[in-house]
């Protein structure tokens, strides 16, 4: 206990060697009465699911300027991205994609409708973007930010961007923004490698 | 290995004693750069996030009638039900709301578009509902299912539902179905002691 702390990590994204129940070694076998290999314990009987997790965010505007952040941690280190995270347990997507904003860009906002719903199947999750009004344009970003900053249109990074559900979520918004009509947009992002 | 399976369970929800990837005792704590207690190991620093997970499920109808699942599981053990459970990895919520379709009533649908998104925040869940075009009468219902059947309007045994956010996505339909519009309908469902 009086040990220095080791360096914290987070886990091979599913990879579980030990009963988080009991201690013993975990064995991957089909359960009784389903269907897939799960990580079972056959010491305590416990079955270890998982699931897919969901990222939350907002398209947040500010006198027709888009609200981006710079990111501080990978992946896409440097890259342009909207205010997004993980859901946390307890909390409402909205709850989440507020919480997201104030911690990454510290920015006062007043959330609007959810916007888009894409499940991106090969990173395992289900991200959820909201449209949101910034209210004030003094920014606090973060230590998951290098910096946040309003972006006219003209001058989005699309480059530079982070992630493709952020491209298609802004995509979006420019195309329906000409009719001022903003329907909730559900859809797939495929294998990078299948597009 | 020899000895007898132990009975399968699955672990209290959230409760981790035990390091999954070194087995050493977990504890809880503020990781550093964050901002909330998380089961984190001391011995080789792995952080064990826990986050939401989803529902996906279908409203299927077949020519005026509405196909439900009563359950023959707990929760909500002999109640009816829409066809839904928990998403699974490398699957789109619209491919797991067809799987648990096949799995729970054993139909043949063409699936339509995403209906309803519910936050339910206490159950540390997000249901998303399809709607579904039933194309065969023809019912196989698995072993989650005590039996599968089609509902008249009229006949929906409401008081006998198994979860509210079928109730809320039948209530939807029925609401909708007057008009024939059904766009996305997002919501979040309260706490029970709060409604």
């Amino acid at each position: 206990m009086t040990s220095p702390a080791p360096n914290f990590y987070f886990p091979a994204p599913r990879v579980q060697k030990f009963c988080s129940q009991c201690g013993a070694l975990i064995i991957q076998r089909i359960p009784p009465d389903d269907n897939r290999v799960r990580d079972v314990c056959d010491n305590c009987g416990a079955v270890h699911y998982q699931n897919p997790r969901n990222v939350v965010g907002v398209l947040p505007v500010w006198q027709d300027k888009i609200l981006l952040c710079r990111r501080a941690i990978e992946p896409r280190y440097d890259k342009w991205t909207l205010p997004a995270g993980f859901m946390e347990l307890g909390e409402t997507t909205a709850q989440g994609a507020m919480r997201e904003t104030q911690e990454e860009a510290g920015a006062q906002i007043e959330l609007g409708p959810l916007y888009t719903v894409i499940d991106v199947p090969h990173a395992e999750q289900v991200h959820f973007f909201y449209l949101a009004k910034v209210l004030s344009d003094e920014l606090y970003p973060g230590p998951e930010s290098l910096e946040a900053a309003f972006f006219d249109i003209e001058d989005i990074p699309w480059a530079d961007l982070s992630f493709r559900t952020v491209v298609t979520t802004l995509e979006h918004y420019l195309a329906d923004a000409k009719t001022g009509v903003f329907p909730v947009h559900h859809y797939d992002i495929p294998l990078p490698d299948a597009r």
